[in-house]
């Protein structure tokens, strides 16, 4: 049995984890993340896994990084949230730690982590779909993970939903992160309260009179609560993933798509109109099979779990 | 050697060609397509199949059809012109032909002649996109034909890129298709020049005075004589297209997209400004190494190279 | 008491009517109309006048023509579907009839005979909306019809609601007229049925199978038989000018809007959901007093009727 | 000759001035405005009146603020910025300042200011858009302000210009203001700058590299010093404004669009483009005479200036 360490490394902090090979978590650990220092971050990272390995005959390394890897999974090409530029991430940490590493995109290994051992476990073809800040996405196609040419593949949050839309930070416009992320769901809000909306009269209350204050999990906990207007902005949102994967999938074909990151933990209040939109949507619905929209059953643990299962591969 | 033949059906005509191992076409035939009699269109295949086997040593029949294939390349599940529905057209043709039959999509095999024989011999990864009376799509994803879960990927032309646009033949709004094929094409030049617009005049004059005589090709043939008009009807045909493939790369990361179909026959006058809105629209470009925009090398014998060599697989 | 006679010249037809101050016609008339024969359509309009007047002391007449009139009221400068281009209207027919000629918009004239006789006669402020083959409109303004500065108001057809949209005859893009006409209605209707979509089946098979022999009519008596893709369609006509007139009132603050056109015979078919989407598109809702959406009562008489009475200020 | 004092009342600063019948400023003060305290605005009002009171003999004092006045020209039925929410200001006023008032929107005023004494002072029809935080709106017609039914007319930052766009303070979707104003700009220019961009990394260095420092005068000043981002953002500004203003001519039909509020201050910049897409947009352009448009000539005193001579009349 090769033991393997999956690690998560976000813009606030790294966590990380020994993963067996069903996919079990033994133990689970995190630092902060000094998100702007390369230096630092590589040290975190090797301090980390070096404290684990005291206690796990850890044979394997898997970093998950938000941000645009290769295609030989050892080079950071782009990382908005971090301060990696075309580093090769690979080399520079097994400088530091005496074992194989390998680095994925946070998203490929989220779903890797579902396929294996998660939502699309009775799968061949599964598109993960997490929502969270942005939108990510990751692909296994024919029981592989599919990277791409170039490493960059499954980038779903870049798809061009509105033409002249919002500005994204990625330099296009109109990109479905820009209507179906978390970002998106709080931007929304924010603009209402700070209007003369009375709908968004209720959140403006619960974030103390501060349309700053409203966040995603404010809004999730109103809609929890009955509030109409938290239920509209997150339908709202919903239509546009929905939307946005009805057109995944009449180019991808996949037999599940698993929708994970922090804001599907409004579960059924996301999925439900999300599952509506697909369906209107999608292409000649009713003359072929489509694909099953399912909430992710690995939560937060999908990527560090996928990770270290990618190592072993 | 193994001598194969592929079958383009479309709803005009039927092409047969005997395919070499090294994609060379031996002879071609074709005949006309009874469309909507499915029974006529089984004989004519057959009758085609025999003809052909009298003067080469045939094994294998790959069938390219206009429709949804599913995964088991057997079974027809809906074709838009053409009588079949829900129908195990493999069977049925190797009750006329005493040879195995392989049934695809008719962009599948098109994009697979190119990868084996073509504009994308040299990639693993390749997009397709076959611009005609509609937009089709196929992947060569890692070297394999990927044809998804239930053997309907690739269905690019059904990416919606307009909320709320134009109604799609294919129940949904929007489409890449009702903005990039060669009937967004002729819609767009058909409305103007019925309009009061002066700028159509030549298209019109080109078309004896009636709207509803312009065509792909006598727009292309205007465009080619230094039409400015017809020139922008073809940019902006190549604007969607460039925009579209931009969100498919993002998602897909190809090393190469082929742009085959009719009206790719416009050739630079098409493919310069789809690059420029590709690289213009393309996530995070600059940061990123992107797919090429290529022209398709095989025309339109892509589709029975292709099935042929599909049917050896 | 002075009578007029109010013409409606048409693209099919010119329809001459004799109007008493109260707004009573007193007889009507209508000739087919020559419509490429400018010639022509002045002898068919003076013939009408005189065969009118031979029964009728009529001392004024007004002409209400689809097409842009100049503000002297006496010149046509664009009439799409007539043979006029820049054509001083009124002098011409002036040679032929022994009588003072207004000319006016057909639009206006039907929003004056509403603000005088109809739907309108108890505001100051109003909007009249055509929704025939195009979408009109006319402007009643502190109790004048307003005409513009150069005679060309109240183009609301011409309103952009969609960046990029459908081409318009008049060489712009996205124009009401494309999304609330009666011509976008069978051009949704048609392009639907010649899809595969199920839902308008009913619709087909009323046309006997041919999407083009889909009218305008046929969807309105589906609707009022209960077919709900007929009754969407509607719907959504209504959505689009309901969101249309909600700018439009930003603009204008009219007390009253008055729809008519032949599609306005649907009824509450079409003003149901027009209301609804007014209402909820409606800048600043609930803290602005707002028009109220009206039928208009003069039905297809309100342009001869507001011609005519026009023609006696 | 009747002196009439002229007040602008807006969120950060009441500016009062005495102003001839010809228009002429003869002194200016301006005072903190309290915005959020009823009372306290009222008595800086009264208290600003008082004091050029003592060296002119006023007669007469005009309101503009920015929010819906009624038809009375005496209640303020909302005011985005200010405390205001359906408050008879005029009899509050003239309690304490014993002369008569009245009440206008501040872009009416300027409206009428421009029409009386500046860019409009010779045609009868005009449209005043003002281009600053937000996108408002005055309407002169046939020589006389235009100001509805319900007195809130020519709300045309309220015109949706994208369906399902960018959610406005207003509650609707798409507004022109979300797209067209000072504060899109801003928005714009902070979204690319907190992004990847390149483009924007001049913006960015000029506001000390923190993305939110950036505001409306420093894109103006970088544009003005030839950035080409800047120069973009302001034309991209300008394309949606031509547009806006195209679909606003095909209704109203004005001789003269004058541009005025503070992003008009960038000139050429914004004027260039603006006209540009005007008459590419504009309905039936070449067949109809077109409103001209221009920039305003009195700048941020054409809000005093009008509202004092509104005052007179």
């Amino acid at each position: 049995m090769t033991l393997a360490c999956g690690i998560d490394v976000g813009g606030t902090k790294i966590a990380g984890a020994v993963v067996d090979v069903d996919g079990t978590i033994l133990e689970e650990s995190r630092v902060e993340s000094p998100a702007t220092d390369v230096e630092a971050i590589e040290k975190a990272i090797a301090g980390l896994v070096a404290d684990l390995r005291t206690r796990h005959a850890v044979e394997r390394v898997g970093i998950g990084a938000a941000g645009y890897v290769d295609a030989g999974r050892a080079r950071v090409l782009f990382a908005p949230n971090l301060a990696w530029r075309n580093l090769d991430l690979k080399a520079e940490l097994e400088e530091h730690i005496d074992l194989p590493v390998v680095i994925e995109n946070d998203a490929n290994s989220a779903a890797w982590g579902e396929f294996a051992f998660g939502a699309g476990a009775d799968v061949d073809d599964l598109l993960m779909v997490t929502v969270g800040t942005g939108v990510g996405g990751g692909l296994v196609l024919d029981g592989e993970l599919y990277r791409g040419a170039y490493g960059v593949a499954a980038e779903i949050g870049h798809l061009r939903v509105v033409p002249d839309g919002h500005l994204c930070g990625c330099g296009n416009r109109g990109c479905l992160e820009q209507y179906g992320s978390g970002s998106a769901l709080v931007r929304e809000a924010r603009t209402a309260a700070a209007g003369s909306s009375q709908r968004a009269a209720s959140l403006l209350e619960r974030a103390g009179g501060d349309p700053a204050s409203i966040t995603g999990p404010l809004i999730t906990a109103a809609a929890q609560d009955g509030d109409p207007f938290a239920i509209e902005l997150l339908a709202s949102l919903a239509r546009w993933l929905g939307a946005g994967i009805a057109s995944l999938v009449a180019v991808l074909d996949p037999a599940a798509v698993v929708i994970g990151g922090g804001v599907s933990e409004a579960g059924d209040l996301l999925l439900d109109p999300m599952r509506t939109a697909f369906e209107s949507h999608l292409s000649v619905h009713g003359y072929r099979p489509a694909a099953e929209i399912r909430a992710a059953t690995l939560g937060n643990k999908a990527g560090v779990i996928g990770a270290a299962d990618l190592a072993r591969r």
